[in-house]
């Protein structure tokens, strides 16, 4: 069922980059065989154009949630090569971008209808994306059993905890959740889930999860002095 | 969806392994609480326990697809905690087991239904699992686009031929194939897609397929000589 939900005219095809734990997700609207990706690592460009193009889609946009700081964003060399769209969050100072995206816009292609929702806190720019009513790409904001650090970038965990317990929370429970990132060997998860038990988040109070995520000791990205101002640029820095 | 399925009142959730690229399943009916395990991998027993336990369900069952090459299962030690039974293929040699598994056999577990076909060509043992005539747990028999090899362990090309092409093949097109493992960031596949776009496979004469799998060169699996002899004993070498 991840992999396509035919009776609603779309596939969802999570891809993992192994380097960085991110998780891009390449989602296809059947009909009109137009094919979107969210969060597109730059490493992983010859295997998603080909995915793509050996089943006869074609690219039409690329989505960013973040300005991310652990890996660089393919979006600059997919729109090269495809001449597709390219959207980042409206706060993310990437003017690089064709498409700026705010709290509560919408992208809709074929059957593939997205709405953005402003999720702060990993990143002061960053969105989750809601697809169909039923499933959420949640970006650095939301992961299965974890959730994005806070202390970079200028991440806030009051902002962060605001954003998961007010905003994703508010989300049906039998929402799928997709996550931006994964280092255990979980895939996905669902509103619900997390609600329930989430470490982080599940019966914390807002001090509770300040305290766990103000104790992270997490080392600093290997790439956020690169990525950053690469991501900025749509991954181009020429 | 790859998560939950309501209506069906089951859940589905790939659980990854780093180190040897394996899925492992955790199938989940949400009525009874009752869990079962496809391939789980000792190095993840904690991981996979936990996980089981919080949201509160009972491990009944282990299933292997086959005698693992590459990493040792925690069938046994899973039931030495559990009490749960373990499921393998009868021609495995895996005598510890509580259960065998032949072509047409089913597991039914609250709205788990599972049904056993004998997919030989990796191992002669190999089954694979159609589960509610949705799914298709396809261990080393099929990957997303690629398939297990066959140059150990008894493996024929000529049998993972038959066993794909006019087994696997035969389910339904939008049958979700749920793979034993991947190592290019992919998670799952639908038979229609592996049918058209397999790159061993697809438009490939059995000539042309034998010719793929004598020159793919790959290493011996650096656990061959410990996990084979330790998972015919359920993964307990004591």
């Amino acid at each position: 069922m991840i992999n396509t939900d035919t009776k609603l005219g779309i596939q969802i095809k999570p891809l993992y980059d192994f380097e960085s734990g991110t998780w891009t997700y390449l989602l296809l609207d059947i009909k009109s065989k137009q094919a979107v990706l969210i969060d597109p690592v730059i490493e992983n460009l010859d295997r998603d154009l080909q995915l793509i193009e050996t089943m006869e889609y074609k690219l039409v946009a690329t989505i960013e949630t973040h300005m991310h700081a652990d890996h660089i964003t393919a979006a600059g060399e997919l729109r090269d090569k495809s001449g597709c769209d390219s959207y980042v969050p409206h706060l993310s100072g990437a003017s690089c971008a064709t498409h700026f995206l705010k709290e509560n816009d919408t992208i809709s292609i074929g059957e593939l209808n997205l709405k953005v929702l402003h999720t702060p806190g990993h990143t002061p720019c960053s969105i989750s994306l809601v697809l169909n009513e039923m499933y959420v790409f949640t970006g650095d904001t939301l992961f299965v059993r974890g959730c994005g650090r806070t202390d970079f970038q200028g991440g806030s965990a009051d902002s962060l905890y605001h954003s998961i317990t007010k905003k994703l929370f508010s989300l049906p429970d039998d929402t799928i959740v997709f996550p931006g990132h994964d280092y255990k060997g979980f895939v996905s998860s669902t509103i619900g889930e997390e609600k329930h038990w989430n470490p982080r988040i599940a019966n914390r109070t807002l001090e509770d999860f300040k305290s766990i995520m103000d104790n992270l000791n997490l080392p600093e990205p290997k790439k956020i002095h690169e990525a950053v101002p690469a991501n900025r640029k749509c991954g181009k820095m020429i």
